[in-house]
């Protein structure tokens, strides 16, 4: 969700249009522009601002400064019945995503599963993308990356592994799929700098300083801590090299560590990320009524539980299908960064500007 | 690591016979009798001391009760290539975990990858025994388990999940697995118990008492807080829920919040629990040198971190072979508690007792 003020309001149909302008104008190819603008979109619909539009602006930079390809030739090498390598050709992340789980879901019509190593890719957006593929078409998905450093060890000193993202989708007979899309760290990054510029404390269990000292003051915050915190970040430090092991280590690129930062000056050459999808059909298990039946009695229960006072129990996933309603319905916010950002893109590729329809009130939407 | 004093120890081989003499009195069949002391041995051996030789009587317990089939028929139906569907015939979930992880090797070897669900199993000790079969094959291994409910939801108020294990290994050329296995949940309950036990204040931000609220005092709590405690539990309540969909929903079984507890009065009625496993080639997916160079960049640059004052750094696994190898030299600590318990089974069992080493100071060993 973005923590500063909303100010406008697009459609996603303008919002894709865009886009669409705005990479081919970078001379993106048309596979790179329909999947980054479909990665983007999906998550900006879904409310995950941190990886929907506000993204573009820095993918129009990796781009012209030559670190992404915008048209690679992505080899698939099926090297076995149920498993395969995509080399991405430092094209976009998202195509190698949207590329790999398609390598990954016709495995697994044939053999039950299907799993895919991708190297040489670039930043892929939310990894939650690509699992949704899979759940869409009645399998279940799982996408894991790594990135470049934030995360300090269980009791590491300094930044080791990236935020690593698990995202994991199954599907649900009759309705929106299950969807957890989450950072093996305890917070991400953007909360440290969004509680810089706002002058808040960070929670007392989540960022450490440059000696390696648990801190609460953004402003001299060097690494986050891995999920669970000072006591028991050896299990999100262990969930971030699981990651690290099944991306960088099985498609034979670079760990996070050694990765060229995502924001950084050299914007010329390319990152080398890898990423991994795996594919299942629930058939492949036991029969698909029985995968339904207790998929529903599961999320029926977990549904019905009584909540702490004053707060909700959610399935994951819950939240973003309700954003993604209301989003489909009033609009996708643009906070006042987004809008200027959005001009400067226009006005230095000399395209029509995006057409917003202004917040009356000025104030924070959904 | 046990909480109370350890004042003897065992060599792996005495605790072994006199496990396998037990089982097969209580009329476990070979194949069971070798599964359970195999996970047993495995756990107390790497230190994983909750899920070792403790549970010994339990099993004997579950075994008399009739909730457990000591001389199961299990059948595994491969339903697809590279996929299937393991029926543990209420069986030990030792002999299940082992059993279904050898399918799913067998499957990766002819199509690069493998899984396998399980329905109607039992409680199978540590899960990362199964996925260290893979790794010490050179392959990379999961394992996932259901539980009894324990672990609140995220913003829930009472238990849901149980502590639903994850556990991952990966080979390393020349060296111990890469293991990790950790619960889903902040702590473990046992933690909570030997804190009531010794009189000790919980961390700030791991359990909660019958009302949903946060709570210190073990003596109160109804609840452990799942990983990511009060703010980003829905992290951990997230994992667990993929731990659930993978176990029980794909094998059919009961959700955890419907399974009998497993210490419970009912020792009879067999509890329907779901594991699910996974295993992949990594020369699947790229060339074998490769992932090997890799993994080795990765584990050397993660250990060579530095860590804050006064800890270190290690990979998950480091803590657990470093406790084996200390052990097979030493022997295997057991505390009273432990003492007392074997001395009834050989009791109760008419067999001849544990033979043990006492430790001279009555101090902790490793």
């Amino acid at each position: 969700m973005s923590h500063t003020q909303d100010i406008a309001r697009v459609t996603t149909s303008e919002l894709e249009a865009f886009m669409r302008r705005v990479l081919m104008r970078c001379g993106a190819d048309e596979p790179s522009t329909e999947a980054v603008s479909r990665a983007l979109l999906t998550a900006s619909r879904m409310g995950v601002d941190s990886h929907g539009l506000r993204l573009l602006p820095h993918y129009v930079q990796a781009v012209r400064g030559g670190r992404v390809n915008p048209s690679p030739r992505m080899t698939f090498s099926r090297r076995m019945p149920a498993t395969g390598y995509l080399d991405a050709n430092d094209g976009f992340g998202h195509l190698a995503g949207y590329t790999a789980i398609a390598h990954a879901i016709a495995m697994a019509d044939d053999t039950g599963m299907g799993a895919v190593a991708v190297g040489n890719s670039s930043h892929f957006g939310a990894a939650g993308c690509y699992p949704l593929e899979a759940a869409r078409r009645g399998l279940i998905g799982m996408a894991v990356c790594n990135s470049d450093p934030f995360v300090r060890l269980h009791q590491g000193q300094g930044a080791f592994h990236g935020t690593n993202p698990f995202a994991f989708a199954a599907p649900v007979e009759g309705g929106n799929p299950y969807l957890l899309d989450m950072a093996t760290s305890s917070i991400p990054w953007n909360r440290v700098r969004q509680y810089a510029a706002i002058g808040r404390e960070l929670p007392p269990d989540v960022a450490a300083n440059a000696a390696g000292d648990i801190s609460t003051e953004p402003g001299e915050v060097s690494s986050l801590l891995p999920l669970g915190g000072a006591q028991f970040g050896f299990k999100g430090a262990g969930l971030a090299g699981v990651v690290e092991v099944l991306s960088s280590t099985l498609a034979g690129m670079l760990n996070g560590f050694r990765l060229l930062p995502m924001v950084g000056p050299d914007m010329s050459t390319p990152r080398g990320v890898g990423h991994f999808f795996l594919v299942m059909r629930p058939d492949a298990f036991n029969d698909l009524e029985t995968y339904r039946a207790r998929m529903h009695e599961y999320l029926t229960d977990l549904r019905s539980q009584p909540a702490v006072k004053g707060d909700e129990v959610l399935a994951p996933g819950d939240r973003e299908w309700r954003c993604q309603a209301h989003r489909d319905a009033e609009g996708i916010p643009l906070d006042s960064a987004n809008l200027a950002a959005y001009e400067r893109l226009a006005k230095e590729l000399e395209l029509a500007p995006l057409s917003v329809s202004w917040q009356p009130n000025g104030g924070r939407m959904q």
